[in-house]
């Protein structure tokens, strides 16, 4: 049998960042340097270099993301509805802390603005500072605005259109504000955000045979109840340990997700973006749409739908 | 934040089995019970009851299928090269000692003859007496013809032919005898037992973003070497901690897994099958085949050949 | 920096024995060989052979004693308490399932009866079948009385008198029947049963910087209470990951453990026993008794009477 | 079974500092807190606050000394040899970078000079800035002469002598310039610096029944080639997870530890310190000098002789 890896790190120590997936399943990652181990003002917050997903961020002891997959993440949250959009010009993201959601939407040469509505400002300037492989430069760009709020209030409040609104928050099973961006009643309240053929896509959790109903399915439940057909749709993401869902719907006229086709798909990238990207493209495209029959019967079988005075607190 | 789960079982005991799933990364998973630990001729092999995943055969230390997945694995394994072939009758597998991949190919109602070559006689036998929702009774079916030995050995010795070729053995990395059911000179051999219009399809080792370099890619380039076009594909498994890739090739004149049609599959499934599948049908097919763009990258990228000689036996 | 062992074990699989010491600190255990795991009628039990401390008993998911070190406990437990006595006969323990206490008393040639009453007759079993280096025999010893049935019952029924009583039972803590051996009641039943000049000796729990007013300081006050001078003492037991206190007490006109001199113990385990000791003797003794002064100062501090009404549940 | 304590600490992040005890035996602290991760020159250095040990020095992995009982560390390296000692009044400590040694030298009001040569500058400054509870200002005793260099340089190349010298550094196996303050050369050297009378001890590694011949005993037979008659002792410290063993010797005409009395300690507590102890007083050393008989069994045993040429590197 192959020797296996020592317990310490290359640089000396011994840390090693556990986390539960689920009950009675944990993984651990070799810390090669702590960077960051404190609290901002909504909750703890770290980043580390991992040994197996490098600059990591952590948020309530869990991973948000890792430079090692970050952009399978954040490809996957952006440029499906961006490329199924006929021409996105206005973006709107609540959450994005990291900047490479932010990244993703200014890749796209025409989009004229990027409204970014973050809750935690130190977590973002965390990031900023520490992070470049992350945002990439996309704080600086003049067409981002970066606010420093709650993004249901923000939409509440103001009522100009998008084009795209991306919603990129953690799971609605926190207790945190978190969970009132995935209710009936925010998805009401979203659609009357989206300009004509505009699309909104919300990250929604895992979707692994073991864990899709955690959220996933009771996320796309609810979005059709209120938006119709959705496009669900999935990528592995090895530091959070499993696959990991997004889905996608629109008004009635927007087009479709799911409807996008191969040459579609490469075309407009082609044409749209001002730099290549690593993961997402027609082919990928397929295979992040192809659901397996375990995940769509999951998705048929839900009924909760999640509202403000009924969130997920646990299944 | 919410409440972690306990380290120990509901079971009363704190076991854990903890695996390197690459250098600075562990999954642990609780074992609820430990059914057998011991060793055979040829390797060390338990069969636990783990929290996260049900029944599990873990052999040199490493989780060979869970009860949670093993369904995964095993479509996928078996099922687009079967349905990809025009009419299926004789099929030769390569080690599949839980009898699960003997399970999906006798699902078939036209299939003739399965033959199994398991090296490991105890392994086989410890499978059928703890893990029957694997083998489902496929050890018991007429069609099935069970031998223990070498399975290079036996496809030399013998000149049968085969509609369908399925290499179920452990990755090429591990020293073992295994690595030589994924060299140049393998598939030499397979490509002579492969009756007319005949598929070979192999488990090809993780694919994930950051160890798709690890065996898979070179696995990839060594059968298309000598097989030509190869269709590479991949699920998502939980409890090996990653995707994992498998790859199909055939005779000049053999239909293509790559070439399969949602239709096809759909078509195929209905007429074929004596029972329903839970992971594959054409949908996801689509999902399996669309690789995403750093993945076909990296096998358009890989030079590494496997030969007998000079196995992979690190990256 | 020396390189690290890797997580597998010599015999190939990847378990461990993960146990919380206190909250915050486990201590792991690679484990090379799973020779029971079940479920008694009291408690869930493990037989396990570890690679730091070999053959293990496992109770409730807790190390009760291992090959490495159980001679460290169990000379601990007994052998004060029979060398501070006169001419020790007759002995009474309660618990001790491994059959080691026995062990340790009947090494004293002049001993003519040993009653021991375990609650668990199944772990007892296991004990004598796969722990024969703990026992050594002792269960076939003809002055040996094995009885399954509930000490504190049996006390409480049977008038007869001992010179020794040994309380070899888990921690009070536990929620379990033994929290019923170390209360106020107890202690009091426990002195109508020694013979003139007898000796009660119980193990204590822990007893480290950090974990002395666990239980310990509390065991100490409450014997005071009942029986006048104590002699706590300690040991340190590698697999229980802390230093383990034990206390002794009698009758008013009985000797005191403290009391016993080097030369004491030295001389009477040379005429007494039949086999030689490995931890203890007349210097050890002293090291035993010889308290730090944070410890001494905490059962000087300590106010807890533990009650057949108030437990020690938690601290 | 009581319920289990939670995987992730109470400020929220799930660090943990997991370390190898020896083969096969991980101790696993929770961190509640980073204070610093860096590298000196010398050796990796982590400053942690850890839920069971608070503020934490962690050097090349492993933990150095914890304010939950570095105390019990320091107290039972510098006490016994200063109290044996007729009136000590200039002391040289090798390392002791923690300033907690040197802590425990100043609180003898006759001192009149301590000389602490350390290596490593960089972890100095870390623990006089972060570890206060540690050094409790000693770093600003005038009495102290604090040097960054090699202590065996030092003492080669100034011939002033001391009453005490006291070796405080890691354990000789790890490589590193430390074991050269573990050979038959360096007691040999030693002793031509020791004034009349004076005392030399050392830390010597753990002494537990699992490993109390990885280092200790050779330390031992080591020292009484060169000295004569040795002093070893030992303490429990749940930092370092086993016991740990201390050596004194001296000059032929020096008094020696071991034959302190108890009432010789307290009179020598009592006007010698100007503050008191917690862990040392004159049963506290009846106890550390005990030794059970496994020990000096593994200590008379003993034949390895440290020497320049020929470390312990491994055992």
């Amino acid at each position: 049998m192959a020797e296996q890896p020592p317990i310490n790190s290359s640089s000396g120590q011994n840390f090693w960042h556990m986390e539960y997936m689920e009950a009675g399943l944990i993984q651990g990652s070799r810390i090669a340097r702590v960077i960051f181990d404190g609290q901002s003002a909504f909750q703890s917050a770290q980043i580390i270099d991992t040994e197996p997903f490098g600059r990591t961020l952590v948020l309530d002891g869990k991973v948000q993301s890792s430079e090692a997959d970050e952009w399978v993440y954040h490809e996957a949250l952006v440029q499906p509805a961006m490329m199924a959009h006929a021409a996105p010009r206005r973006v709107f993201i609540a959450g994005g802390g990291e900047g490479a959601t932010a990244r993703e939407v200014l890749r796209h040469k025409d989009v004229t603005e990027c409204v970014m509505v973050d809750l935690d400002e130190e977590v973002v300037q965390l990031c900023k500072e520490h992070m470049p492989n992350h945002h990439q430069g996309a704080f600086n760009d003049p067409r981002l605005t970066l606010l420093f709020s709650d993004a249901v209030a923000y939409l509440r409040e103001n009522s100009e259109l998008f084009d795209i609104l991306i919603i990129d928050v953690p799971d609605p099973l926190e207790g945190g504000p978190a969970y009132l961006l995935y209710t009936q009643e925010f998805y009401a309240l979203a659609m009357t955000r989206l300009a004509p053929g505009g699309i909104i896509v919300t990250q929604a959790g895992p979707c692994g045979p073991t864990n899709v109903t955690e959220v996933f399915s009771a996320i796309n439940t609810t979005m059709s109840l209120v938006l119709g057909d959705t496009s669900p749709y999935r990528v592995y993401i090895p530091s959070f340990g499993t696959m990991w869902g997004f889905i996608a719907a629109g008004l009635p006229e927007s087009p479709s997700v799911e409807g996008l086709m191969v040459s579609q798909v490469d075309e407009r990238a082609a044409t749209r973006l001002n730099t290549p990207l690593k993961y997402y493209d027609g082919v990928a495209h397929q295979g992040m749409l192809g659901l397996p029959k375990y995940l769509r019967a999951a998705l048929d079988a839900e009924l909760r739908v999640i509202t403000n005075a009924a969130p997920l607190y646990a299944i």
